[in-house]
């Protein structure tokens, strides 16, 4: 079966490796029918200090093959979305909704908490180790519900929502989101889904926000100091900022305590969002496919990723 | 009358000046029966860049003498509580709770915001504008409340109970407090009003989080680069950190990302939580006046200061 190796940087091979297994009985294996690029996947390609060969991919959508005897709640022919790591489901951490800081927690591409080695999810099949607390089946699917809403299930939407949720967004709320790559048109789709105003109603408040004092919650999207210098500006006294760009900067501590803005925010719990999140694409018509502006076979990952560096695409879908 | 200005570093005099009189509509004059040291005075004592000779004080309990022909809600005779600084009550800010960004904040000490100076609060009189913004009646008083119990809340107790609030304090939850002093102190009453885990249970609590993965709440009541590092630390995944302490540090940016740890806290919202907190001393058995270890006369502020400075007291009441 073929998987995406990050050779160098800025190049990218896709081979044939042999195909995983159930390895271990909380496993399941997953033949992928859409996979992804994220936007994180660039900073190891434009050459971030990291060991390189790297498997690459954490986000799929996929049909569960083959699972361990221990696995309770997938089962051949499931259709699945997983978190963005693998996570136990179980732990203080989990239970917490904060996977993140699963005390099992392991990246696909890498060894296993157990020390089992995983390909990336940029491949044809993966295994998913601790496969009850990483999957969720989803189940029956309506004909209007694409490939892509459900993969973008697995990070980017979770993450977008994760600003959303951090920064307080609630009915009414003025929101502003720095940043328009994927994450941020994301966090447009839950700022909106969790009662943000909209239409006239929302331009009205941003001319007016902007003759005052900020807005109620702000997204941050990028991670960049420019991003999150602007975020903390453009925040209302009182007001809240959800920070799901990946770090690349100091924050402006005193600014906000001087005007008593909230910081939250950090790696989404995707897990923990997941089953809110699904039941609104599966019924209630949220459509965050929409992220994806380009769709490639796997074969040709390597035009993806040159794609998105060059800020051609703001998303890739991968077909294996 | 009496005030007391810092002519230089670590100079403190107590002199005569003229008794402030109503300028304004909206000015109240309050004879102080109570006023005390803020550890943030230490700032300027010890040398901090600021303009000298500086008035000093700005929390104090007193009674309304005289007041402008616009004042609604106190009159003369009235024992009431301020603000820490004046504020407006009206503006967006405040109408949010966040009176600390007031459209016409200003400062005991310094000129109001029509340009008229004030007295600091370490005075025998203080004139106060916007004395329908800044200052609260106290009402019936029972005879076990103390003086000390009603003019904490005026500053230090309100930012204890902003840490414990900023940083989630609810039934059940596990608590750190970093920092000793009289803010430090103050959170603890806040966070055990407000349900934390105490007596044996609390114990037991520590013990178990010291081995496993942080409290749910802390409260950082220092400000130095230590205490918020340690304050960072020692919170678990998906918990919260109150900052209170004025902020002589970088906040680890990385680190809450990582670990999904919220930052909240700043300037102490005191206004907006006096009528919950006045409240709760007069009926509820809060006895914020514990914070006090020290009391002398106003003519003694000099010692007081010297005192604070040493170490050798926590806070230091003066009576005017």
């Amino acid at each position: 079966m073929l998987t995406t190796s990050l050779d160098a940087a800025r190049t990218v091979a896709v081979r044939e490796v042999p195909e995983p297994v159930v390895e271990r009985p909380t496993d399941a294996v997953v033949r992928v029918t859409a996979t992804c690029i994220c936007g994180s996947d660039l900073h190891p390609y434009r050459g971030a200090g990291v060991a390189l060969p790297m498997l690459m991919g954490h986000e799929f959508l996929g049909v569960v093959t083959d699972a361990g005897s221990a696995v309770r709640t997938v089962s051949p022919g499931d259709l699945v979305v997983p978190h963005f790591a693998v996570v136990d489901g179980t732990c203080d951490s989990c239970r917490r909704d904060v996977p993140g800081s699963c005390a099992r927690l392991s990246f696909y591409g890498q060894p296993d908490a157990e020390g089992v080695p995983t390909v990336g999810a940029q491949s044809q099949v993966v295994r998913v180790p601790l496969a009850d607390g990483t999957l969720l089946r989803v189940g029956d699917r309506p004909g209007d519900v694409t490939d892509a809403d459900l993969l973008a299930l697995s990070d980017v939407m979770a993450t977008g929502h994760h600003a959303a949720v951090t920064s307080g967004v609630g009915p009414g709320s003025t929101v502003v989101v720095v940043g328009d790559g994927a994450v941020g048109l994301s966090a447009v789709l839950a700022a909106r889904r969790l009662g943000a105003e909209r239409g006239r109603d929302g331009v009205a408040a941003v001319r007016e926000l902007l003759g005052r004092d900020g807005a109620d919650a702000v997204c941050e999207c990028v991670g960049s100091q420019d991003a999150v210098d602007t975020a903390v500006a453009v925040t209302r006294p009182g007001g809240a900022v959800g920070f799901v760009g990946a770090p690349q900067a100091v924050l402006p501590f005193r600014r906000l305590f001087m005007r008593n803005v909230r910081a939250g925010g950090g790696v989404a719990p995707v897990r923990a969002y997941l089953p809110d999140l699904l039941d609104a694409v599966l019924t209630g018509g949220l459509r965050p496919g929409r992220v994806f502006d380009r769709e490639l076979p796997l074969t040709d990952a390597a035009e993806g990723y040159r794609a998105m560096d060059a800020r051609e695409a703001v998303k890739v879908l991968l077909r294996p």
